[in-house]
């Protein structure tokens, strides 16, 4: 992390660093006539490197923008078309990422400030079952406090495009588009959003649109690793569209806020305790007997204390148009990482649906999932373990 | 804006600078808790002064991002309630320009990283027919190219809500439109974007979705005075939702794009010159004898003299989820600032609209008008003038 932030403090040139433990970002040499005397530009110029054992855009720190994308194959699909689509997303997503058009690229000036775009792929049940291979994730099954929308569920393949800017973020999605037409249809897109560059330090947890410190028990550095990545650089990916009742939640005393969670509000710390980083102390009983952190709020729930049972959540801010009434239409695009979702993502998921404080004002409207396969080098491509 | 420049990049706590000719930007210490060595870090802290003779939000080199939000006023309402609305909106703009919570701001975490936040109001056409005043702007007559979308056009209240940072949007949206809501009813909201802060520096034309250079031409500096201020300190807005066939754009031959706008893709020269800035030569002949300048270029047709009769354009990309099909809804939130409609935006967009090569790839679906009203001072409020 602090070698990531120096890269991009000191504008320095340096060579792709692998990728262990989410990928180094390099901030290379303008191609625009960007000012080299001024270090805060190097956010449009700062690349991830594409090849590697793992794919980026899981490990690193989320870049501002982001757009996920799910597309329904074609009846009929095969596997060979399935590895031409690949192939050809592949050469895409390796030039567009390092700041190099796309070949074919019909806008190619917008293609040179990549500003830490990653392109992830993820692979839906159903382009197994095209392939003719036994599927590696499934459907969650259906919790009650579920109230999934197709518009925003399912998908047989998805890119998570990030970018710490949004105009290349767009520029992507729309290329990316394009080569995918002749292969699959667009079923869903949603676009999120976190902080701006340079508002907080990327070790600052940033807050939701509840106004909640929202990652303060990430996995971070190293505990990443047994979490996400499986032995041959696969790993899985969840994404709930979770919208949030902002305006009733609005209503609630802080201390209600606090304890629906589990957290002080200003600092994120536990109930428990004084500062965002302590140890929450689920033993510790407050002046009246009951204990500091409620038996049903939210942290309480999804605790895990197994460092390989735990996730990485990635999430994404979302804020549509409100109805006349002014009401918003804003949550979380919830997307999680790990190993396993069964081992991992279901247990914490099950208790939370059966009981959670936050309930009350959080609705899962959409859910998927994905593997996510490993990375490739140069002259491979994503997928090629699993369709060929 | 060098001034600007310095101080975001010095990272130095300055007190207001006044506003004219744009309002300064001031680095504010941190609320929460920023690293004080990171001087990139001041982009969540920087601060545009609200109070002054003219509204904010005009002026500046726009920020990231911006929810341009329109209502409708219900029948019955008078020139009190709607001096009551304002008093209450005033303050709240006051207050979380500064970075300082809203008045019963029920999330106030949020309010603290206002990333230079302005709101600027506008007065549509009705707000003065229920004032029972004479509208001093009106609606643009139909143009052959338009394709007007009620769900786009109109409305009685404009907020213009900009900042560096989209939860800083989201935030200031909701706690408006929440103070809104007792006095009118959410018409419409466009939500666009521009380069990411720290992507390109201020000074250098930022390209929109189709790959154009747009901007050179604007005025800046000094020129922006007489474009823009009545004596008064109000100006007027166009805001025109103009969506872009990118996809047929696309499959133009780069020499077409050029000839369509009059401008070189790259670079952005004038077809009759080499660099970004230099003059276009109307009267200059290509090698085969026609105008190097198109007659019919947007440029060529857009082009105005005089420098009072000038536009200021203010426009954002917006990118919203592409069909089954995989075509995008993009385009742009053309946004102008002039002194009066009549005189410089209208010649403009009705030679546009007869005849600009352009046409065949940009459709106008939305289109409002508004007046806006000067500054106020600490005490007073957006309107004063208007509604007492
Ligand atoms: C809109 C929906 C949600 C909101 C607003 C939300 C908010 C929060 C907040 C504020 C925290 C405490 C700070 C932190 O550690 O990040 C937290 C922790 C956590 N959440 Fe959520 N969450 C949501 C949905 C979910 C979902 C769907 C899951 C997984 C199924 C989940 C799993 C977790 C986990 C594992 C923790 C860390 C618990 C710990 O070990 O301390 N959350 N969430
Ligand atoms: C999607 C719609 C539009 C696009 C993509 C677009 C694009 C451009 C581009 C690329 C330029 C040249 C570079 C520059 O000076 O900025 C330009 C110039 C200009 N445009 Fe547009 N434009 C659009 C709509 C409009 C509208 C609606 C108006 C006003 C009615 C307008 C007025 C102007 C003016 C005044 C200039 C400067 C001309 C000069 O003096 O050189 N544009 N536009």
């Amino acid at each position: 992390m602090t070698t990531r932030r120096h890269l991009l403090a000191g504008g320095a040139a340096v060579a792709g660093l692998g990728v262990a433990g989410g990928a180094a970002v390099v901030a290379t040499t303008g191609r625009e006539s960007v000012p080299a005397t001024a270090a805060a530009l190097t956010t449009g110029t700062a690349t991830v490197p594409f090849h590697g054992p793992r794919q980026a855009g899981v490990a690193e720190d989320p870049p501002a923008h982001a757009a996920f994308v799910a597309f329904t194959l074609p009846a009929g699909t095969d596997r060979r078309a399935l590895a031409r689509m690949m192939r050809l997303l592949t050469d895409d997503v390796a030039r567009l990422t390092q700041g190099v058009p796309a070949l074919g690229d019909t806008d190619a000036p917008l293609a040179v400030l990549p500003a830490r775009l990653t392109v992830t792929f993820g692979f839906g049940p159903g382009l197994y079952r095209a392939a003719g291979l036994r599927p590696p994730v499934a459907d969650l099954p259906k919790f009650r406090i579920d109230r999934l929308e197709s518009r925003w569920s399912g998908g047989d393949l998805l890119l998570q495009i990030c970018a710490d800017d949004p105009l290349t973020v767009a520029h992507t999605q729309r290329m990316l588009i394009k080569d995918t037409r002749p292969f699959a249809a667009v079923r869903w897109v949603q676009q999120g959003f976190r902080r701006s560059p340079g508002v907080q330090a990327p070790e600052h947890t940033q807050r939701n649109l509840l106004g909640q410190l929202d990652g303060t028990a990430n996995p971070r550095g190293a505990e990443i690793e047994p979490v996400v990545w499986n032995p041959d650089g696969s790993t899985t990916l969840v994404v709930r569209r979770i919208r949030a009742e902002i305006e009733t939640w609005d209503k609630l005393a802080v201390t209600d806020k606090e304890n629906a969670v589990g957290r002080r509000l200003e600092s994120g710390a536990p109930l428990s305790g004084t500062k965002e980083h302590d140890e929450p102390d689920f033993a510790q009983l407050d002046e009246s007997g009951l204990p500091a952190m409620p038996d049903f709020s939210h942290v309480t729930r999804a605790r895990v204390t197994d460092p390989k049972l735990k996730i990485l959540r990635r999430p994404y801010n979302y804020d549509g148009a409100p109805n006349a009434a002014g009401h918003p239409d804003s949550g979380l695009i919830f997307a999680s990482y790990q190993r396993s979702i069964t081992e991992q993502y279901l247990p914490i998921q099950q208790r939370l649906a059966d009981k959670d404080l936050l309930n009350e004002w959080i609705t899962p409207i959409g859910s998927a999932v994905f593997a996510v396969p490993p990375g490739c080098s140069p002259g491979g491509w994503i997928g090629e373990q699993v369709l060929t």
